[in-house]
């Protein structure tokens, strides 16, 4: 792993690595934000999945999550949204190839040489984070928009694997909305029922685990009623009887702005599940 | 006035204003937060020049103030940083021209007929901010680098028109160092002399009023020893008896990540100022 960016940032450091990723083949950037107790314990992470179009940047820049996750001691993990680089596919639109990973294995050519980033974010990246880095074995997830659908997703899919889930602006019903049905059909096949493995509302049906889903929603969001669709994802949470905390925050948009309005709210969720008395008393210092 | 932008962000507005500003002869456009407080009551202002290259966007969506001036109820103001359009001088390099107004008035041309940054800056905008918003005339002015440079050379010019002032690595002494060299001479011409009413630490020799100085620098800026020169202004505050406290930060460089990690401290600088108990008790509510 290459470091390419350095920066004191709250006590910690806000990082950039650049590595070789063999699940998607290909280099890819990831940041990294080290709180300041790295310095003397392991921390538990956070993995933050990011929108359409975004890279690794975004939430480092604007989500405003360092404050909270120094204080609370989490490492904060924001990786790209697609492969990357000379080879890998992309099509015409913003919300297909490039920057648009959707969070799922393709099985379709062109895009299942490269777009793989459900493995690369539930596995590979969290065997090298935790073998590079003083994190520890306590991973939550959370993202925005199709990273809030691939957090919900990959959470639902590994029961046990996560400590606790949120998201903000969820594709909560990938399946039922344009979306959805365009990327599934390019990068999973004209099978709609291969594209249920995908589908958050269609996962709570199995789900062998209650874990507790977190969702802020602004109510003034443009893609709300087309393309996000909670009602739906909060009728197979009634359905299926799993917890659900769905806010519907009043005048808030689809931009960073909504995001970090309440990232000290969803910072607090995980840290109540990943920092917890047992971990605290394991520490070399005093946390409590 | 017209608005083009409006995003709820932490119970308040970040908003964006286009308008023509008659001082620069141009089109202008600036980032305006509102805290939920100026739904009951006209509040405070905090204007923030931004540094080099920089558009309203910048502090708005990476300083993350906007927590604070909710907490605070104070309007921040986020300019830009130069004259923009058609018609407009620029020059090669990302340190003169478009993005590097200075927040001087020029006297030379090209420069002359629009770049007078100053005057919009210290007049214009706050007469039309406390004329189109529920802003009181209670004013404080911080900013970053260049911005830096910007706040306390207006704030120093102008006694008793700010309650407070603070910079984050500014551009201490531009009169001795390379970048502000390159515009005094372009933007004022050849005569040294006439620069000296742009630089801070030449304006404290002459300053009538003891406004205390907050500034922060990180001590791994890259620009710190060439272009900022701390160390001069403290000389300067020294042999003038003037209030300053400078805080060196180590492992900080130049970028956001600093300034969205000291932004609180600085906001509470500015609140302590602009919210006093006469100003709380006038107010509809009770925001003690």
């Amino acid at each position: 792993m290459q470091r390419i960016e350095h920066r004191a940032c709250f006590g910690g450091w806000q990082e950039v690595y650049r590595h070789r990723s063999d699940t998607l083949g290909c280099e890819m950037n990831v940041g990294i934000y080290l709180p300041p107790q790295v310095t003397v314990q392991s921390c538990p992470v956070l993995y933050w999945l990011s929108d359409l179009t975004c890279s690794e940047q975004n939430a480092m820049t604007k989500a405003g999550f360092q404050r909270y996750a120094a204080e609370h001691g989490v490492i904060v993990v924001t990786p790209d949204t697609s492969p990357r680089g000379a080879g890998v596919a992309d099509a015409e639109g913003y919300d297909i190839g490039l920057g648009a990973g959707f969070y799922i294995n393709a099985t379709q050519p062109p895009w299942a040489e490269h777009y793989r980033m459900h493995d690369y974010i539930a596995q590979e990246l969290p065997a090298m984070i935790e073998a590079h880095f003083p994190a520890t074995d306590a991973r939550s997830i959370s993202g925005h928009s199709m990273g809030g659908h691939g957090a919900l997703v990959i959470a639902l899919r590994a029961p046990g694997r996560y400590r606790s889930v949120s998201a903000f602006a969820p594709i909560a019903a990938p399946t039922q909305v344009p979306w959805g049905q365009k990327i599934f059909r390019a990068y999973l096949g004209d099978d709609e029922a291969s594209w249920r493995a995908w589908d958050a509302c269609a996962l709570l049906a199995n789900a062998s685990e209650r874990l507790p889903l977190l969702i802020d929603q602004g109510d003034a969001d443009e893609f709300l009623a087309t393309q996000l669709r909670p009602d739906l994802l909060q009728a197979a949470c009634v359905a299926t009887d799993h917890p659900l905390t769905l806010r519907l925050q009043p005048g808030y948009d689809h931009s960073y702005y909504f995001i970090a309005s309440f990232i000290a709210e969803h910072m607090a969720w995980h840290a109540a599940a990943l920092v917890r008395p047992s971990d605290r008393a394991s520490g070399w210092i005093g946390t409590g």
